[in-house]
């Protein structure tokens, strides 16, 4: 058995907390575990996690490696798009990525950002799951509604097939309903939400693309031949762009004779906005989630999530607030999915708060712009211990360096020397330089940058631990 | 003819935009002037401005200096209140001290946060009571009310004074009301919004406060015979604390047979809570007042205050938001008049928000923390043209500073030397430094601090132009 984590969320619908760069899947939204820590604990004792292979885009990689353990982080398989296509393109190409190693291997396909509250249920039903899988049906896992949901798709179910202890067939898929058809799905009994949970084998679920999506297949095909050749990567890419952007469930599902659902009740939800939050997590006395420095003066019924930053909150009833660094939400509860609407807006302006957070996440650790006006920036940096920056140069700014915490080990000019807490040091503009934590601690500095331009793009790179290129 | 303006707020109704230190009549609320700069302009050509005597406390005196043009700072009158009492121990200091001058001049008291519509009715009204007030009336002006206000305290008139052009005897004071009862005030016609502004002889005032305070009067009698001798601030520190500590409403005029009242319709308004601006700021087409980096997605009648962070406000309705660098608040219009108990809770925490801005106020600029860990602390610094910072000396941290724009003088141990743009100084633990800005263009640098204890307090002052010891 192999485990795909689809793990390549847009990051709009938990906006402030989530960011294209750093979407939920990466938030700890309930418990001391992040989504995808979560999710990877669930299947840990079902699963080697040599045979987990999560498909997630460059952005989001680093963020999701530096989330796991080393141990775990140098054993898991990462698929990476080049590009976000939905989830027919990121399931087609973790199956022909398994092809390779085990055609008729049974694929469980999960998202990296739901939640499931009977964990040894689910691990019970994905047992059941895999035996149908193994018989060549596509099984999908139907969550048994406990309310009159709008914000899930629904499966109507058919028949029980003979003998397979409550496996049924499916008659059709259903969009989000409205209340009044929710309700009676509510009351049918054969009407289940669909959790996008799917498991078979890598080789039906191929044939099935074949022939349902026979321009996707061939587009497989191309990649899958270039495999290991010096092309691989530059196939992926263009031939990647070129693939369908739609789901799985459109594309394959709806269409195939094979598809049997299993109905369960393991307290399975998609979380996919601010208010579903009331669904998973306990509430006080006045109905209200609350996280971080608060002060409440007799609101009910809400949801204030916030950190270092203080939130007042006066009277307010059904209300979603929902504080970072560097952006502030307040959200009727009613129209908590008009929150990618405020994401389609900020991608229109010229600021980047839809894309990351005020601390920008890099693979060598992070930075933080802490105030910028003419001609100067302050930035906070952390260096994860053994990383380093690339070595590079800047035309138009100089920068000074104050360390406040670890060794920094800089690279000016000609010269390589250390530096350590409360010194300091100065990269005067146009000098190659470069800054690495060559210690086991993390190391902290205080960036003064001064000059005419100040933007993140006059960089000039010459070595660089990642690959990247200049400007970034 | 003198005017007294009352600038002692206590900075919680508007919270987080008014703070301690920083109350509303220091705010551009509406318009390109403060409250205390509308309310100076206000009477600018009906009295002289060496005529003008603000009454305010250290802690706000130098930012409304500040506020004001050279020229205007230099020729206005401050008194300074010890501590802050309430309105009669406050127009008392001012009477008496206006004594010595002009005992028979006309005192006009003004709050510094008023909002008024009409300025040239205003100023017309103004020179009717003070005629009224020569012939030995205590003189209140009523506003004629426009709606059934509950936040305001009413005034119910009774005769005409004869041939007196509308100026009307007082029959009684009346708290704020409940909604029924300010609805037949608003129908009545002799019921009018208690403004507290107020126009006076010097002696006519002292000699009501005689008869009805006794005890403000001998206090008062101290304090007048310490003016100037080399006893008068400690004199004034001593007995001011003593002082009651209630309105001239409750200890002088309900009890005075010599108020009269003039009704008038200039555009009055307290302001007294966010939700008071739907009064005087204009909305738009939704009812919204929006002001900064705001993202609106279908919400109505709200108030929404931002400046560089981004606030989404995603379908609310009759709602206040208002978000400062360190501090948000979120408020139903309903319920505006307990934004004091946010403040109430936050001064029983350990934070400061309810007492300072982010970026705090001094008399030689401002300075603002960006960001505090373990062994740092990081700040940004601004030192107006011709200001200097203490002579001072620091026993458990040492500090780095990169000047951003502008020239330092710096005084570091027996060195004098200067840094500029893009330089920077170390200043080591235990070593007596000063900070100087000799130039005539602001300076701004960034200060590093490093060392085992980092607060405020860690700090040994040696000469300061501003007669602050040490610690602070």
């Amino acid at each position: 058995m192999y485990c795909v984590i689809l793990a390549g969320g847009s990051g709009t619908r938990f906006w402030p907390l989530s960011r294209e760069e750093y979407p939920k899947q990466l938030l700890k939204i309930f418990g001391n575990q992040t989504l995808i820590q979560a999710t990877l604990s669930r299947v840990s004792d079902l699963i080697p996690i040599d045979q987990v292979y999560i498909v997630t885009n460059p952005q989001q990689l680093e963020q999701i490696r530096f989330q796991m353990t080393n141990d775990t982080s140098k054993r898991l398989n990462y698929i990476s798009e080049p590009e976000r296509k939905n989830t027919a393109a990121a399931i087609a190409l973790a199956a022909i990525s398994l092809r390779r190693i085990d055609p008729e291997g049974v694929m469980i396909i999960l998202s990296a950002d739901h939640f499931i509250r009977d964990e040894k249920g689910f691990k019970q039903i994905l047992q059941h799951a895999a035996d149908a899988a193994q018989k060549g049906h596509l099984v999908t896992l139907g969550a048994i509604p406990n309310r009159p949901e709008t914000a899930y798709g629904y499966i109507q179910a058919g028949e029980l097939l003979p003998g397979s202890q409550g496996i049924r067939s499916v008659e059709r898929f259903i969009e989000k309903p409205e209340k009044q058809v929710a309700e009676k799905y509510l009351l049918d009994k054969s009407t289940f939400w669909n959790t996008g949970i799917f498991i078979w084998k890598v080789s039906t679920i191929l044939k099935e693309i074949e022939r349902f999506m026979p321009e996707l297949s061939e587009g497989l095909q191309q990649i899958e031949e270039s495999f290991d050749t010096p092309s691989e990567q530059e196939t992926l890419k263009r031939i990647y762009a070129t693939l369908p952007a739609i789901s799985i469930d459109y594309g394959v599902l709806e269409k195939s004779e094979n598809l049997v659902v299993i109905p369960t009740d393991i307290g399975w939800e998609d979380v996919g906005s601010w208010n579903a939050l009331d669904e998973v997590i306990p509430k006080d006395e006045e109905g209200n989630i609350v996280t971080g420095n608060v002060i409440n003066v007799g609101s009910r019924n809400s949801t204030i999530y916030a950190k270092n930053r203080v939130v007042a909150v006066v009277g307010l009833d059904n209300v979603v607030v929902a504080d970072t660094d560097d952006a502030t939400l307040v959200c009727s509860k009613d129209h908590a999915q008009d929150v990618k609407k405020v994401v389609e807006l900020l991608k229109l302006g010229e600021g980047d708060t839809h894309r990351v957070h005020k601390t920008v996440i890099r693979a060598w650790g992070s930075y933080t712009v802490l105030e910028e006006g003419p001609g100067y920036k302050i930035k906070k940096i952390m260096v994860h211990p053994g990383a380093k920056l690339s070595l590079q140069m800047h035309h138009k700014r100089s920068e000074h360096w104050v360390v406040v915490e670890g060794v920094a080990t800089v690279t000016c000019g000609e010269s390589v020397y250390t530096i350590q807490t409360n010194q300091s040091t100065f990269v005067p503009m146009g000098v190659k330089h470069r800054l690495e934590n060559a210690t086991d601690q993390p190391l902290r500095l205080v960036e003064v940058q001064s000059g005419s331009y100040l933007g993140e793009d006059d960089i000039v790179r010459f070595q660089d631990d990642y690959g990247r290129v200049s400007p970034e």
